[in-house]
C-alpha cells in the first residue's frame, strides 16, 4: 500500500470550490440518510490557559475506500505571531484494515471548502430560485468562500458585505467584485443586507445574534455556518421560531453546538427538526413556496470530511 | 518551525521499553494529579460492519511544549489478511499554536510501550517487594512487554505465562526467558497462575472473566490493563469487592471501559476509587502492607500519549 503525505499546495491545486466538489458534500449528505454512516460526536477539547480550541470529526462511510479523522486545532492568538488562528490536517484510514492511507497536512484547507460546498447545498435547495442580492455577514476566509459557493448554484445580481469592521468588509466586497465579477460593496447596516437579500450567509463567531428576527421577509433564505461552538450564535432565537422552515446539519450537533441550541435555550424548537440531508434526498420538500422563509443551520459533520478527504485522494492518483 | 514524518523503525530507534520511559510516563500520572491537564473524554468509534473499532486519546498538558492526538483503530479481520489488528499513529500539535509539529507513524508501537510502562508505574507503586513468581495471562505483544516491564521494577524470581491456546503460552514464556533471562514457564492452569504468584498481569481482550475472587490471596497485587472496551472483562467482579485496595487510571474512563464498570454491574464499587495517580503523588498511601491484596485497572490515558510522544520528538532532536 502507498501511504501518502500530502502538503497543503498539493492538496490546492487538485481541490477546488467548484461544482465538482459541491457534488461530493452533497452526496455526503445523501449518504447520512440513505446508508449506515457510523459518526461519532465531535471530540471537542476546551484549552482556556492558551485561547485555543481542538476539534476532532470523523465518520465512517460504507462503500467508501477510506475514512478521515480531522483534527481542527483553533488558537486564537495566532493572529499576534502573524498566524492564522485555524489549521489542522486529516488523516485518513483504510476503511478495511485501519491503516493509514494519507496524512493529508491541508492547515484546514479542505475544511475551508468543505463547509462552503455545504453551503452551496444548503442554497441549491433551500434559497429562492433568483437572488437578485446574496449578503455575506463576516469578511474573513469563508465569508469569500460561502459568495463564491453560492454563485455556483445560483445567478446573483449582486453582492452586499457586511463586517464588525467596515474596512474590512469594503476589501472583502472588492475582492469578491474582482474574483466573481459579481457587482459587490460593503454595507454598514447589517439589518439593510438582511431587508434588502434574498440569500444571506453568516460565516462569524459572533457569541451574540447578528439578525433579528424582525428584519426576515418573505422569499429569503439564511446560511448560518459560524455558529460551531457552544458559545457562538450568529441568528436571533426568533429567527427560528418564525421562519417556515429550519433545518440542520445534524440535530445532534446543532442541539449542543448550533443555532438550535440557543433557540431551545430561549423556549423555542422543543421537537427535533429536520436536516438538510431529508432535503437533500427528498424526503422532506424543503422550501415550498417561493415566499417561504427558509433557514439552514450547518455546524459541519465528519462525513464532509471523509467525503472531501477521499475526492482529494482520487483526485491525487488521477493526477499521479 | 521543522515538521517531523517520523516512520515506526526510527521511533523503535529512539524510544525503548526501559526505566527512562517508565519515569516518563510516571511524570504523566503525577501531571494529572498536579497540573491544570485537560483530557477530553476518548472517542470511541464501533465499526461493526467491517469488525473494527478506533479510540482517539489526547492531553494537553501544561508545560509541554506539544500535545498528541493519538488514533488507535483495531480492525480484528486483519490477521486473515497477514497484517496486525492494531495499528495508528499519534499526531502531535504545538502547545502555543496548534500547528502541526510531527506525524508519529508508529502503527501503535508507541501505545505499546506507553501502555507497559503504565503497568510498570503500578508495579512499582503497588506490587509486593519481593515478587518471587510473576503470572502473565495472556500471550500476544503486551503480554511480553508487560513482563518486560515488571522486571524493570522488581526482581522477578519466575514467570508463569497463562494463556487460552496453551501453544502460545509456550511460545511466549520460551521467547520470555531467553529475552529476560528469567525462569519462564507455560501453564494450563489461570488459578494455579494466580495463587502462586505475587504479581498478576490480564492482557488479553476477554469478555468473561479470567481471574475468579477465591484465587485472591495475601500479597498479590493485580493490574488489569485488557480491558478498555465496554465489552471486555478480566477480572470477576468480586475481585474489586474483596481486595484491599483497587484503584484506576482515570475512575471515568474505567467506569465505561474497564473492570470497574463489571463491578458497579454487579452491585460493587458504589463510591469512586482512588486512581494511581493519586498514589504516584502520595495523596493516597497506596498498599499497607505486604499482605494486602491490590489491584490496578488501566484503560490507557492521553496523558500517556503526549508523555510518549513528546518523550520520542525529543529523542529524536536529541539524536539529529
Amino acid at each position: 500500500m502507498t501511504r501518502h503525505i500530502v502538503e497543503e499546495a498539493q492538496l490546492r491545486e487538485v481541490v477546488g470550490l467548484d461544482l465538482t466538489t459541491v457534488d461530493v458534500i452533497e452526496r455526503a449528505f445523501k449518504a447520512l440518510k440513505e446508508q449506515a454512516v457510523v459518526m461519532p460526536p465531535v471530540l471537542s477539547m476546551e484549552l482556556p490557559a492558551v485561547n485555543a480550541e481542538v476539534d476532532i470529526k470523523t465518520a465512517f462511510i460504507p462503500g467508501f475506500d477510506g475514512f478521515a479523522i480531522k483534527v481542527s486545532p483553533g488558537f486564537f492568538n495566532n493572529p499576534s505571531l502573524g498566524l492564522a488562528s485555524l489549521n489542522g490536517l486529516m488523516i485518513v484510514l483504510s476503511a478495511k484494515t485501519g491503516l493509514v492511507e494519507a496524512v493529508l497536512l491541508d492547515n484546514g484547507y479542505l475544511t475551508d471548502v468543505r463547509t462552503a460546498a455545504a453551503g452551496a447545498v444548503a442554497a441549491k435547495y433551500l434559497a429562492p430560485d433568483h437572488v437578485g442580492t446574496l449578503c455575506v455577514m463576516g469578511t474573513g476566509v469563508q465569508a469569500r468562500l460561502q459568495a463564491q459557493a453560492a454563485a455556483l448554484v445560483r445567478n446573483i445580481g449582486e453582492i452586499k458585505v457586511w463586517g464588525r469592521d467596515y474596512e474590512k468588509a469594503v476589501v472583502c466586497a472588492s475582492e469578491l467584485e474582482a474574483s466573481l465579477g459579481i457587482p459587490s460593496s460593503a454595507i454598514a447596516d447589517a439589518e439593510e443586507g438582511v431587508r434588502t437579500s434574498q440569500l444571506v450567509v453568516t460565516t462569524t463567531p459572533s457569541a451574540e445574534p447578528l439578525v433579528d428576527a424582525s428584519w426576515l421577509h418573505p422569499g429569503l433564505h439564511i446560511t448560518a455556518m459560524g455558529s460551531d461552538q457552544e458559545a457562538k450564535n450568529e441568528l436571533a432565537a426568533e429567527c427560528l421560531r418564525d421562519a417556515d422552515l429550519y433545518v440542520c446539519d445534524r440535530v445532534s450537533q446543532a442541539a449542543l453546538l448550533g443555532e438550535l441550541r440557543t433557540a431551545r435555550a430561549h423556549g423555542f424548537m422543543d421537537s427535533d427538526p429536520a436536516e438538510l440531508s431529508d432535503v437533500v434526498t427528498g424526503r422532506h420538500r424543503g422550501r415550498r413556496d417561493q415566499s417561504d422563509i427558509t433557514i439552514a443551520d450547518l455546524t459541519g459533520m465528519g462525513v464532509q470530511d471523509t467525503a472531501i478527504a477521499s475526492h482529494a485522494l482520487s483526485m491525487i492518483s488521477r493526477s499521479a
